[in-house]
């Protein structure tokens, strides 16, 4: 039985048609090794800003449904477009709207869950031995409304048909390389990675590495789909591979570092030590919709009978947050509410540190040596995450790569020239 | 029960965001007349060439099936942003593409012609008091491949959906204010018909009168659904109805003059006057798709046993046409084939000149006494055209104009002061 690769490709990589006919030739390579070739797009270029702005301009707080229903439009272009340059190579190919493929999602607007895809069309039309292009990030309900994934939205397309296709693999082809050890704009001799987990990847996202969405590394994960990222212009570079940590050999105890700036911290001074405060303070915010990550709360001091409930959330909802504590501020009978935004979330992610002592020692003397203070700590199985000032952050970044043994000598930007990790 | 009423607004009409408000206030006023409304919209403004644009740079032929996808999407921003407007001055809107509602074609594209709409989905939502938006141009087969109508496209698709939901009129709104007796440009006191029959609208439409495409018109003659063509900016004057004769009240026998300066005149002379002659000419134009409008044969000569064949088709096809023609000169056996493209179609159309004799000498008379020459005549039931030099079209069509009383003092702008033609 032949292979099914799909492939997906962001707006970058389709944002002018001399960019498309780049794109159908990368798609036509894929075809003539002898695979059945799905590719997915999104919106060329800007399309997606200047809908919305159109829509801003009608209405301050357009609805959720015609929202969807304008944006669906930009995938509309790009996949004919696409569809087209291929032809012109003289491949047959087909293009389809999620509505044409039946890409079921949940009834919701601008950020729907897929809940099925329909295969029948797409395998029929692979059988004839077409190239099928999707409409990425959209998606239509059993009552036929069509519906918008939200974002990262196209990357989990691309993943869910590649899921549903059982496909051999699913190629994420993005402006960047591949998944890098950590921001090589920081550390310019950080060294792109061969392979990394689904489990490191989705640290690596929420530690604010933004090559993929985590949505789309879940859904990759749950249902086994190899995923490769890799680079629109250097197609013959293999990018990395994201797969299941049990297929890959670990060498090293630590496989990326990141750092998160968009971040705030807030601490409510001095809460009575009686139950139920941390839970009326995180579910008053869970409410309004404001996600908290870190999360500390200190011994309780003997004489006040107090502590301190310091906890970190998104940069942007800080004058949300303070709003919404400061109505609860008399319930919980606290002290003063403190904000710091000049701080920066500087992480260790990796699956190798799993029943490997030290890690977190090694990484806290490293921090020490460099006099930086740790204001905060928190640890997954994978990963470990320290609070620094921001003014920090680049240095510890750099410290970090180093002790862990992650700097390459050169970037390595060709095939088979990849570091061994 | 409550009446449907469609209305159809064209891309100039919805250009820009403020244009679309603009419709959204013109919608809304229908709706508080206690009707239900449905609106048939165009893609905004100069969306079409610049998808086409974008298709020609990838292939200098696309298919069909990929272009009919792009083209389809210009609608989609359309009706999305109008039905956000309505939305936001207060009331309910939803809109609709071709395939969610169910404009069933046949499978042919960039020229499919509906076949079926499904009504249950409009019904429900009309039922529940929304006003329904509606892309116009487009369509969907059976297996739900994606078409377009082809040129008067949106004005098809609202005259169908006004046959299919047994609207009380259909209101096509354009950038002009009516169906005038004539060109205004030509004559400067060209009056605006109130009412004009349907049959009328076919004729002047093939006389090159620009206002609706007959596709449409053919389809609400059919379908006997009374059409309106008004205004887009001036919305208060009701602009001109096009209902079928037997509804009007006729009392002169000419409606209105046309030009048609697109056309050219080929003569295949001395062709033997033999059975079989003219068909062998005519089905190889048909063949390569040249539509051949009006057709003179001369009486036979005597001597020669010989005669004219003389015809006219649009200018732009005549390279083909002479290309043909010289494929099949041999085996008819003629003479010369000549050409010329200065020439004009002047007509007058009336519904009243059924019955009534002398209207066709009327017209000879005028243009003689102008010292026009005559070059070949046509006539249908409601119509008489003649072809003259193209530099004296415009001098024949003033006259004419004047001759048959079309012409109006003032040009008539406002509700209730049109002529009572």
């Amino acid at each position: 039985m032949r292979k099914v690769i799909v492939q997906k490709f962001g707006g970058t990589s389709v944002a002018d048609t001399d960019k498309i006919k780049n794109v159908a030739r990368t798609v036509v390579k894929e075809k003539e090794k002898g695979n059945d070739v799905v590719v997915v797009v999104s919106a060329m270029g800007h399309t997606t800003d200047y809908l919305v702005k159109m829509a801003k301009e009608i209405s301050p707080a357009p609805s959720g449904r015609e929202l969807d229903m304008l944006l669906s439009t930009g995938e509309g272009v790009s996949i004919a477009l696409l569809a087209m340059a291929i032809q012109s190579l003289g491949y047959e190919a087909v293009s389809f709207n999620a509505m044409q493929v039946g890409i079921l999602t949940e009834n919701v607007h601008s950020k729907a869950r897929i809940v099925k895809i329909e295969t029948d069309k797409l395998k029929k039309n692979l059988n004839e031995g077409k190239i099928i292009v999707i409409a990425g990030f959209q998606g239509v309900t059993s009552d036929g409304e069509i519906t918008t994934l939200g974002r990262g939205g196209s990357d989990t397309s691309a993943v869910a048909l590649a899921a549903a296709l059982n496909a051999e693999r699913c190629d994420i082809y993005t402006d960047v390389e591949g998944v890098y050890t950590t921001d090589p704009r920081v550390v310019p001799n950080a060294s792109k990675l061969k392979e990394v987990s689904y489990e490191e990847m989705l640290e690596l996202a929420h530690a604010g590495a933004n090559v993929l969405h985590p949505r789309s590394v879940e859904t990759a994960k749950l249902n086994h789909v190899p995923l490769r990222v890799r680079s629109s212009f250097k197609t013959d570079d293999l990018g990395t591979l994201i797969v299941g940590v049990n297929n890959m050999e670990i060498d090293k105890p630590v496989t990326g570092v990141a750092a998160d700036l968009s971040q705030a911290r807030i601490v409510v001074c001095d809460v009575p030590d009686i139950p139920g405060q941390a839970a009326k303070i995180f579910s008053k915010l869970a409410h309004e919709n404001i996600s908290v990550d870190m999360i500390i709360q200190s011994y309780a001091r003997k004489v006040s009978n107090t502590n301190d409930i310091a906890f970190t959330i998104e940069a942007a909802d800080t004058d949300k947050a303070l709003e919404t504590l400061n109505q609860i501020k008399t319930s919980i009978n606290c002290g003063d509410i403190l904000v710091n935004s000049e701080i920066a979330k500087v992480s260790i992610i990796g699956a190798g540190m799993i029943d490997r002592p030290g890690i977190a020692s090694a990484m806290f003397e490293t921090l020490a040596k460099l006099g930086i203070n740790i204001k905060m700590i928190s640890t997954s199985e994978i990963k470990i995450s320290c609070l620094v000032d921001k003014a920090d952050a680049e240095k510890a970044v750099r410290a970090l790569h180093e002790e862990f043994g992650l700097s390459a000598n050169t970037i390595a930007d060709v095939k088979g020239d990849l570091p061994n990790l």
